[in-house]
């Protein structure tokens, strides 16, 4: 969900295949409708003969998938990491993002010298199905139409995500991902790959996740797609065809979503009862505590950097997402005959994702006698922890890449390659 | 916040105070516009002459508090028992609610042979100044301009709705409460009352509650405030001048705070991944799922039954309550000297006021050495606990009543009066 971006530097520019000179100034209205079908990365165009079989029985094509990628594939095409996205993300980890101006969401985890190091690996990170920074999704031109999908778009699912990043990965060459690591709906992704591509993926690192969505979730979801379409600039979700955008709405889903990443410690020892002002409460409706502030701020600028269809589709996409059901009802059916190594990781404040739907995968995986390590990481920033600044999570991932890394027969860190 | 009303079960007549005597048809728009300044049950109107001091130094008169009695005063007046309610309840806490027609929203707790029996006590419950059944909050008529308040209502705090409770007792002639007795909210004025008129409380049971809200609470309160306010029928506070109710963004603003009220587990019991269909997923964004539906029908009936301006106020005030910041920042001087006997509860899976926020209470209680027993009720029905059919609660407020009741040397239960 890219949660990261609230906490973004400087705007500094370069960053990989980016592909922009100037970075300033980011006109964020006019930089994201570009970016829908024109993205600053790169991006591969699938024809309509090449459709996509959707798990809701429709095709989709022509699509798009778009990318980044990071350092240098090596001869042997067995240094490739696949880098998922979460809920609000996008292919842009380790580069300034091209509509916010801010540093990757994930450049703790991803770049030279850092756990999934670009000096050593070829990393791509592509935008999802359904998202709206130049991968197809329902803000996208329809063919059909020449106008966005919007409500036209098929609801799609996790697979089908996975389905079109597979495309991605067959059209640059490769046929084994060294590893595949995603975060909170990223690692649902990572879990789809491992159950159904097994042969091409050598690890797995599944981030705060969980093999299906709780009812709990489900409902925050759908308050979110509630407010959404509870805004009239949302008109049905043809708010593009009015010249409008359903920010009020938007706005509202953001806020209420972004509570749900935090734990309550963090939000206590970030904000407890501070209020903004030294004089005191205003007996207003104004932002009177800096907890109000913080959450408007968080709505407002997401409305900037995303499309409200796009928050309906992905959030049902998650909503949907149940591995046991797929194969079952039994989720060790899911990873049986596995010979991918998985690094399964949690954490203790992460009340979305909480460890024990970690433990449920751990459990799953060692039924069928997977190669498997578990690590919860002791941390109070909830949910979003993934994302900040959390030394022994990096280490985990470190350790378990360059172990891994060592019995695939790649070059150690630092060697040349 | 009379969650409970949501489980009412049939329609039945009749109901102590509640002077209806055709329950049916609630047509509940026209009953609930009656009932703002000509409620159903008793009130009793304060003249100008005699304004409420509010605490943002605005003066408020004249005022009415709307009321419900059940049982009988006796003769030395010293078997009155005050009901406070939660932030959407009201005085109905015993009788077929006039609106919804479904059943009082505490009748677990009180009635005939209850914990707090009406055959033996006294016992008021009055709607909360800023409701919006009949005491004066921001939809009753403004006599300056002969048009509802709207946000010319003053902003309002918890010890304002206490001191409105404060002058309602006084009219009744009662000089010591046996007991106030309320749970979330209603806990809040239970602890305003013990803390600022120690006098006149025999007993105090604050229920699933805090003495100051925390920044999770305030960042929950804030989303559904901002999804009010973002609706434009809500037409900056003035719906009623335009014929609208901004029933959509009142909707999502209960539909985020009921997920609030229920616990994780209570969710996945009650509905897990349980789609409405037998068929299957939709592939749309349709409420395919149990949890969605539940959601949908919370918000819609709740518009039914509230204000939306009168949720504003009332979630602002309990943002504002801080118990301790009212006494020097030290908690326990809130009850220093205090003699009230106090029977402090929470529930195990409330993760709106977890069990450490009673505790917290109970250890400022501890340091005044005053007379408190503290009982955590092993649940997983979350918040709404409170509410609900849970035996060792009922019990554990039985015993703690008639106990206090024989030290008040009030006849015992089932004795004639």
């Amino acid at each position: 969900m890219a949660e990261g971006l609230g906490n973004g530097g400087g705007i500094e520019a370069g960053g990989g295949t980016g592909g922009r000179d100037t970075p300033a100034p980011y006109t964020t209205c006019t930089a994201r409708s570009r970016e829908i079908d024109t993205p600053s990365s790169q991006v591969v165009h699938f024809p309509a003969s090449a459709p996509l079989r959707l798990d809701c029985a429709q095709e989709l094509g022509p699509f798009s998938v778009a990318y980044n990628t990071y350092g240098t594939l090596n001869a042997a095409k067995s240094n490739a990491v696949l880098i998922c996205h979460a809920l609000t993300g996008d292919q842009h980890v380790a580069n300034v993002h091209p509509v916010t101006g801010k540093p990757g969401w994930w450049e703790t985890l991803v770049g030279p010298g850092r756990p999934v190091d670009t000096n050593r690996f070829f990393v791509i990170c592509p935008n999802i199905l359904g998202g709206c920074m130049g991968s197809t999704g329902p803000a996208s031109i329809n063919p059909a139409t020449g106008k966005p999908y919007g409500l036209d778009f098929p609801v799609i699912t996790i697979r089908d995500m996975v389905n079109a990043q597979v495309r991605l990965i067959d059209h640059l060459g490769i046929d084994q991902l060294f590893s595949v690591v995603g975060g909170s709906m990223g690692g649902m992704q990572v879990l789809e790959w491992a159950a159904r591509h097994k042969e091409r993926v050598f690890t797995a690192v599944p981030i705060a996740t969980a093999a299906w969505h709780s009812a709990q979730n489900i409902a925050f979801h759908e308050v979110g797609r509630q407010a959404v379409m509870a805004d009239p600039d949302w008109e049905h979700g043809r708010y593009f065809d009015h010249g409008k955008v359903p920010s009020r709405g938007l706005a509202v889903a953001r806020m209420a979503a972004h509570i749900t990443y935090l734990s309550e410690e963090a939000l206590q020892r970030k904000f407890g009862r501070n209020l903004q002002s030294r004089s005191g409460r205003t007996f207003s409706f104004d932002a009177d505590f800096q907890v109000e502030s913080y959450l408007r701020y968080q709505g407002s600028t997401f409305v900037d950097r995303f499309d409200a269809n796009s928050y309906l589709y992905i959030t049902r996409a998650m909503d949907y997402f149940d591995l046991a059901a797929e194969h079952g009802d039994v989720l060790a059916n899911a990873f049986k005959g596995t010979k991918t190594r998985f690094c399964v990781v949690s954490f203790t404040s992460d009340w979305l994702y909480p460890t024990r739907e970690s433990r449920e995968i751990v459990q799953a995986l060692n039924a069928v006698a997977a190669n498997v390590s578990f690590v919860e990481i002791e941390s109070d920033k909830g949910h979003d922890a993934f994302l900040l600044d959390e030394p022994e999570f990096y280490d985990t991932v470190r350790g378990f890449i360059d172990a891994a890394a060592q019995k695939r027969g790649l070059a150690p860190a630092g060697a040349a390659q």
